[in-house]
């Protein structure tokens, strides 16, 4: 396909693309990748692609990953069953090792991997690296899952002053030492905070938020705060959905410019979002500038 | 002609260019814009916004103009009657002053205007500014015809240094404060060996070198400084572009990696030569690596 | 005359000096140059000197130019016929054009050639470059006359971290890249204010205030703001002047110490206000201290 | 035991150790540490407190670990059976996978959480991080075993200047992304090199090197590199010491200043090498200074 | 007695210093050094040894000393006879110079030369040097006794940033160029003040405070202002101690975190103090955190 | 006196002296001052005038004195009656202790002062501080009396860098603590080699080099080091003066451009031979580059 575009076409694009790449220049974009848009090594170079492109144009960009398929897929292959406590799984020491080995052993390594093979200079962290995430147990309960109690943003920013572009695992630990897995979504928005980054993007298998979740034309393409809480409340959104935009509405309250969910499965949305005048997925933006029936994204776009 | 891309086209061609993006990173590339290659407002616009874009994706670009046109048409305005030695026009103190006046004065803010629309943030020079160009007189019947004894790039790195693009007038003062003029390929071409440049782009009003100056189709991508001494000897260089041929060769003895000679009225055409795989206009290199039957442009562009 | 002075002399004054050059050592101070103040080469290399001393002894010294009569001239030489609106010339697109090539071609790389030919380095910058003057039209009737709505002091830090004396036309432009001609007093007024400038010094064709506009004898050393505003009212300060203490006041009442009006054709005279003990021209300060009856200049100058 | 020292004591002891702390001021140390040195939880605690008091008082110190028998573990764990070529077990695509998220994921990330835990600041890197290490594949019957071919301390020399104590995994990568499996020893003797470290210090389950092997109170303390070349000739060093010694040679012959073996079992060993005056395990430096019968170990130790 | 210990015991002390270090890394710890503390060469040096310690472990470590006894035995070999005033010595302009002669001359620099030879490398500054130490006569009848009118912390900073250990003699001076004598405590506390010091450690001839100042076991480990000023009412504290104690809170109350008073002629007292449990002397802070009676001073050595 | 120049007149010497400061703008000059040139505080005054003028016209300055008068008034008066060795004083320990508080604690802080009287920064060091001067016994029956075998000129640097004047007692020490005395010349000399100074000026008792040394006309303006060699051969320079320029020779030979020995009791001799066109006393030179006959102090002045 790719041999369709002639040089000046090329040139078009790239020039087309010259206002947004100054509207991002040295700005910070925390992008949460993991879960069911990482399944195919093929999907996962394409997003590391996009990464590489918004670091060389000057793109602060920070990425936080999970991996949960992978986790349960190597829980299964060393044989450890899972014990269940109102239906959730229990976190015990073996499993956090476990979850510790394929996300800071071989995810994070995994994308340190692809990233450079692009051409950007990467360093793979997770959250016990300079004491970066501080945690503590959730509920005694299901064990080692961990809640945030302080992120340190001092190692993700000395690694950005150096000219690296950040990886990193959602573990975080206490002062004891003890190992917490974390969701990748939670710890993204608390370091976008920590950052005060203009953009927290969560890469999800889902194309954002639906007016009817049957209908995928259905697209809401901008809302606020306030009709988040509306839609929880009024059940549009649901399920697993909620504490997805939850935190995304923590973040918006602190420190946060913007929120985008997208589809991390659909090639180079992160670049369709950032540089092109449609962008991509469900943009969730702290309080609509004009009436609701006249707002569009584009008007949110263009103004932070 | 813009709205045949789609979004996702868009992202297609941006992580296309990711590998040259990368290439030219932090890389310095010194571009000389000028004569007929300049005459439209337009044509200026679309160059200022490719030089822009150079800016944003980290390639330390420098910017040199002349202006032959513009002050010839000056000249006539204020009515001066310019006096000719063996046909070669005399620049007397009057003519260098209306030079200074549309060089430094019109054309220079004019693209700095420009780059600064665009995105840039750019802060035009002359030579005399910072004591960056030394000159002296080349032939007294000529008058005050510049040849550059010295170039001081501190100015441009300090520019560099601090996030600007520089943009530079061809114009030098001595000692005594009498200010050349002096020929834009020749001034470019020293500040890219002051600079040590990767890269001296000169665009002109022509296609490049061509086997058949007749036949367009004739384009040479590729010499090497031995072969263009040859086509000199032989002829098929002549005329007007025997110095800029020489002035190329020059660069290419004093630290300036690679030379390249391309039509500036064609839209984008700096960026088709950096930014795509088949490049624009002739490339000059000091000496080609393979075999001359198999040598090709690509081969040398992916080579520094 | 020079040879007046025998070695003791000099090495006499150089310490009498020394006060003065310790209470302005790492100080801003702007002056604007320009005007009937400027008519001779003669007179622009002495205050030239001026600038070069102050910055040998540690002064971060920025030079503010007009170039109202050169100007003028230029327009006649080129044949452009001024309309007039009220008794008021209209700046049409051809009217500007002239000025920038007279302000930023040519009077701005004159002082520029002089200020190195004195051994001081200099870049000579307008209001265009690094986005400094933003400005918009002040009446729609008189053509390209701006309004200062911005300045960004930002390039001229730049340069004088860098230890170069920033040269700068009263030029402006706006995001379209409109070009405005924009009165010299006012651009080294908002300029001071936008560097918190110690002093801002105006070089005029006066001496300064006058008692009694017809007696020379009867300048005033000092005043303060109040006293300015009654001067006006009570008609003392009459015509022209009006508008340049209105910028003086305007300057004192955002972040300027104290202003100087002074007449620049008296050779040295910005040397003789900040290095020696009765100063020149008249000073303007936010309020005197003292009794008015027993207030005088040298107090002032020895307290801020 | 603690309880035996009173203040006085403790504070005769700091203050013998303060020609210690001078010497080592700024220098740098690499520590590699593994295989049967790294075996119970205790071990690894006590040589982790160490490296945070090296840190302390300002030694730029560098951990590299291996981490042999818990790859064993987990393979076993995990049901991989190995196959062997020539006796040799063959690092296949799954089995470098294992040994990464072991190296990386696990032993790394606990290693720095021990760090941290004693008041350092550390962060884990594998040699993929920040293209550390680049490596080929030694011997495609043995798959995934990497040979070294160049290593980047770029990323190291960032995170010691940052004020961090780098961890780093004895992993390396090659330009197509593929992972290997390298020796911990020559890891550390390729990164001590590039680092131009002053010491280079080997932790091994050995005391050092003895004379005869089955008496253990026939330590060396010293030997020179011709002397250990010969007792590798003459057989007294055999076995797996024999590449160990090799890599050490090379580290010295390639800017190490002082190779250290010792025994990471015995507590402390490392502060009782740099700051006591008899050191621990055997010394290996280019060239003794004196006649081989009088030469001692302690000379050599106060010498660099 | 030094080889009481194996190399394992100073291993194991230093690694139970290890948390002090880390409490005390970068902390600014004012030490006054002065009177009968610093009688013997012997007890001069070993405190050297600790300043050089803390040095090296990262304490930004500053030295003020005074020299009372050392004044009057060069006043004695001179053969001045002061004069009194109700009892108290009149410093007049001799006195005052013998007296700068003896700390700036003779003591600083011998603390200085002391310093250098354990490994330590510091500059020696009086008062004077760098407009550190402003001061007015307190009382014209005594003549040269200053009182601190301000302190200029920039030179010991700068001093500190260079990595040097900073010695400070007691002297002040007007901007006449008089030069006064001050006491040494009261100078400590206003440069620890200056500084926001976390520990300001006075090193007296006494134990510290007692309950009962006949029973040297009755030493007070720690108390608060408040307690500090009640014993001063009820005459627990008395006569020379008032003053110390004066100068104590008001350096609590000026930016220093904590004040240790302990006797200088302990050997190592100060490390006893910074790096082990107990710690020496008399600890005063703003308040005590718990009830007065369970409160103790290791629950506030380790707060801060 | 000062009464006698207007302002204009003010004005007019300052710029004849702008192409001098310009000259020595950042370079470094080595001022050695002692002996009977220091002899009243007047001519103290004067001469610390000059330094802060030199300071703060951008001149890299370095003071370096010394004091025997000085220290002889003082063992005078302690009663220490000096012992003799061929006619030569011996330095003992109890003189090196008294001229230690006459150099380090008296003249050193006095000059000082002075300085930061006259608005200069300054801050005083001696040969210990910061290891700046390492000395051994030049004749063990001379005593203390040091020979410099090294200059650490980092401390000088440190402080220059920090806007410092560096005002330094000719002393030294040795490793083991013992101190000596140094002539100060040799210390200036040495200390302006080590720092690569553009100027080494000796201010003595003297008007420079005399032809006939009965005459005080006789003065000669410049010399090579052959000439001086020549005149030491020839007995024109003779006695004490000897030693002096035998330092000048050594300097000029490591690393100092240019000498200058003058008269330091006229009021102002440095400011008239840096910034004035005859300059003041004898210059010595490594090579004249003229003829000897034509050869001229001024053109040596204005080249290097």
């Amino acid at each position: 396909m790719a041999t369709a575009f002639s040089n000046a076409d090329r040139a078009e694009v790239l020039t087309q693309a010259l206002p947004y790449f100054k509207k991002y220049y040295g700005k910070t974009v925390v992008v949460k990748y993991g879960g069911n848009a990482m399944l195919t090594e093929d999907l996962q170079q394409q997003v590391m692609e996009d990464i590489v492109l918004l670091h060389l144009v000057g793109v602060r960009v920070v990425l936080v990953h999970g991996g949960g398929p992978e986790i349960t897929g190597m829980l299964k292959r060393v044989g450890k069953e899972s014990q269940f406590v109102n239906g959730l799984r229990v976190t015990d020491k073996e499993t956090v090792e476990i979850a510790q080995m394929v996300l800071a052993g071989k995810i994070n390594k995994t994308l340190v991997t692809y990233l450079e093979a692009k051409g950007g200079s990467a360093i793979g962290l997770s959250g016990m690296d300079g004491r970066m995430i501080t945690a503590k147990m959730k509920d005694p309960a299901l064990g080692y899952v961990g809640e945030i109690t302080k992120v340190n943003p001092v190692p993700i920013r000395d690694l950005l002053e150096r000219g690296y572009i950040p990886v990193i695992s959602s573990l975080g630990c206490d002062k004891e030492g003890n190992v917490y897995n974390i969701n990748a979504d939670t710890a993204a928005a608390k370091i976008a905070s920590a950052l005060h980054a203009q953009r927290l993007i969560l890469m999800t298998n889902i194309q954002g938020l639906l007016k009817d979740k049957d209908d995928p034309t259905s697209l809401i393409p901008l809302i606020d705060m306030e009709e988040a809480e509306g839609m929880i409340g009024s059940g549009i959104i649901s399920g697993g959905m909620i504490p997805k935009i939850e935190c995304c509405i923590t973040a918006l309250k602190n420190n946060v410019s913007k929120v985008i969910i997208m589809d991390g499965r659909i090639p180079h949305s992160v670049l369709m979002e950032l540089f092109t005048d449609t962008g991509a997925g469900t943009m969730i933006v702290k309080k609509k500038k004009a009436e609701k029936d006249t707002a569009n994204k584009n008007d949110e776009r263009t103004d932070d």
